[in-house]
This record gives structure tokens, C-alpha cells and sequence, in this order.
């Protein structure tokens, strides 16, 4: 369900999941330190006592959202095309699955993208985050490696572009739109492992 | 000189470049519209009065902060090498010379990339940057219909992708570190012409 269509409904009678989505969106617009429940309760329309009857704390919505985006991103790496296969291949498919999380879970990915780390649930989310990278990076070496990937590029620097690119796509991408996340994952392979240049 | 330099001074006697240079730190840390005169006065060291003599106000140090980036990006495009040759080449130079200013006024271009657009001075600097990347998008689609850009993808695409990769370089380079900004350039050049593959 589109975070657009819940957040104009502005009505009690939430279940967690639209309490979440609207959550989420609140936290993007605003910073989730610059959220209190107040401003939470005042976006779903509720009083700010009723609010505690859908959750426990801010805190709680915040771990509900990035588990979504984390998991999703971590349920990639478990797939067998993830661990069987070239380097290179494997690697493909990790950032085209990357994608495809990122547009399914835009609003959830961006706020993990977004954290500053101040609190335990953000420094826990940014180490998961860092694990899931680190296991890109050693992807993108092991193609290396295999010399299926270019050698004159430091793999540090390769991984830091190449989640540049991804995770600049939350910051225009607009899902429904002419652009659809097969085409953009398609495009993104292409520009990353082929480059602009026309073929001679 | 390098803003940590300049910040870790902590004392009066600031001409106005210095004053910028930490605005900038203090503006990129908690948000322009997080802070308050009373916040800039903390950084500098000085009273809250005191940076009147500075300053006249916020916006005046947001307004020459985005200048400063701004400006360099603009003088790009009229440097001869902007205008004439192929349309590839001139691509190439600007791009290289993008990066070289955004290593070069780091804080300043990460202030312009973060802004949300909530005054008319964040607005005006926002229509500045749309106008130049615009031009940008004119090169690729200029460098697309000259033949030596591959013409598979959406320009469009095209524009966001490669803005994407080298705006996100704001969030993880750090200068005087062990890659030259010229190296940087160089990396990012020919993975996004040439691709990241091994050439056969």
C-alpha cells in the first residue's frame, strides 16, 4: 500500500503496519530526533494517549521500520545465487536485489540511509548495515580477483561509488513513475559494469 | 585551510572566512535550521553580541556559504574546455571538474547538496543548482546524440546516476587522506564511461 494513500486516510482505527508506514514517513519529513509522539499522533489523527495503545515508544517504531529495511537487505545475501556461482554474477545480482529492496521498502531504506547514530536502535542498525557492506566490498573483491572486475580501481573506492550510485536513488526515485525498478536495476548494471561509452 | 583547524582555535579575533568556515562545519553537524546564533557564537567562542560584529545575520553566512559553492560550480562551465570540442570531452571535463570543486569546498558543497529548500536564500541556491545541472544534462544528451554515449539508457537516467555517484563522495571522502582528489577523478571517470568489467 502506497505510504501516500494511508497518510491522507487520517483516521483512528490503525493497524501497526499503517502505524508504522506513516511513522516512517513523519520520521523522513521531519528527522526522527525532530519526531515526538505528539507530532506522530497529530499525523494519524489520534489523540497523543491513544497513540500508546498502538506502541510502546518512538523508540519501538523506529526498530519495527529499520528491521524491515535490514532485513530485507540481509535476506538477499541468504539466497543461493547470492554464495554459488562467478564473483562477478553473484555480485550483480546482490546489487540488483539491493535495488529492488530499495524501491520496494523506499521510505523504510531511506531512513536507515538518513541515521545520524544517536541512539542504541540507530548504532545497531548502522553496524547491521555495515556487515551487509562489508559483504558487498568482499564480493566486489572477489570478482576482482577472479579478473572478471576491473584491476586499476581500489575495491574501497569501487564499493563506495557503487553505493553511491544505489543509495542515491532514494533521493529521486519515484515509484509508479515511467522508470520501473526492473528497467532502473537494468540501467544501474549497466552503467556500473559497462560504462557510457557507446560500443565501437 | 582546513576547517578542523579553524574550529578547534575556539577564540575572538575571526575576519570573516573563518567565521564561514565554521558556520559551515556548524550548519553541516546540526542542520541550518537547528541552529541558532547562540550555537554559532558557541563554536566561535565567543558571545552571543559579539557575533553581531561578524555577521549581521544566519542567512548572510548561508547565502555567502552557498555562494562559495555555487560560484565554483558555475565557473566550470565557462572555462573554454565547458564549450568547445566534443560533446564527450566537454562531459569528461566537467565532471572532473565537479569533483575537483566539491573535494576542494567540501563543507560548502555538502551545505548546497543538504538543503531542504525552507528560505528563499536555500530556494535561490536550489534554482542555481538545478540550472546547472541542467546544463550537465545537456552534455550527456548532446555527448548521447554525437554517438560516443552508449544510447540504451534514458538520459534522464543517465543524469540522476552519475550526479548520484559523484554527490555522494561528500559522504565518505576525506581529503589529505590516501586518495588524491585527481585519483578520485580519475576512478570515477572510468567506471562511469568504461564500466567496472575487465575488458576481454
Amino acid at each position: 500500500m502506497p505510504s501516500e494513500t494511508v497518510t491522507k486516510r487520517g483516521r483512528p482505527g490503525y493497524d501497526q503496519q499503517s502505524v508504522l508506514l506513516i511513522a516512517v514517513d513523519v520520521f523522513n519529513r521531519h528527522g526522527y530526533d525532530a519526531t515526538s509522539m505528539g507530532i506522530l499522533a497529530e499525523n494519524l489523527g489520534i489523540s497523543k494517549s491513544a497513540i500508546y495503545h498502538h506502541v510502546p515508544s518512538k523508540g519501538d517504531l523506529l526498530k519495527l521500520a529499520l528491521e524491515h529495511a535490514l532485513g530485507g537487505l540481509e535476506a538477499i545475501l541468504e539466497q543461493p545465487e547470492a554464495f554459488t556461482g562467478a564473483a562477478d554474477a553473484r555480485l550483480e545480482f546482490v546489487l540488483r536485489q539491493t535495488i529492488a529492496v530499495l524501491v520496494d521498502r523506499l521510505p523504510f531504506v531511506t531512513l536507515l540511509l538518513r541515521l545520524r547514530g544517536n541512539t542504541d536502535i540507530e548504532r545497531d542498525a548502522l553496524e547491521r548495515r555495515r556487515a551487509f557492506d562489508h559483504k558487498v566490498a568482499a564480493l566486489i573483491s572477489a570478482a576482482r580477483e577472479e579478473g572478471t572486475l576491473r584491476q586499476d580501481i581500489d575495491p574501497r573506492t569501487v564499493t563506495r561509488l557503487l553505493f553511491g550510485t544505489i543509495n542515491s536513488i532514494v533521493e529521486w526515485y519515484k515509484p509508479g513513475g515511467s522508470l520501473s525498478p526492473q528497467r532502473l536495476a537494468d540501467d544501474v548494471i549497466t552503467m556500473a559494469f559497462d560504462g557510457l561509452h557507446a560500443s565501437a
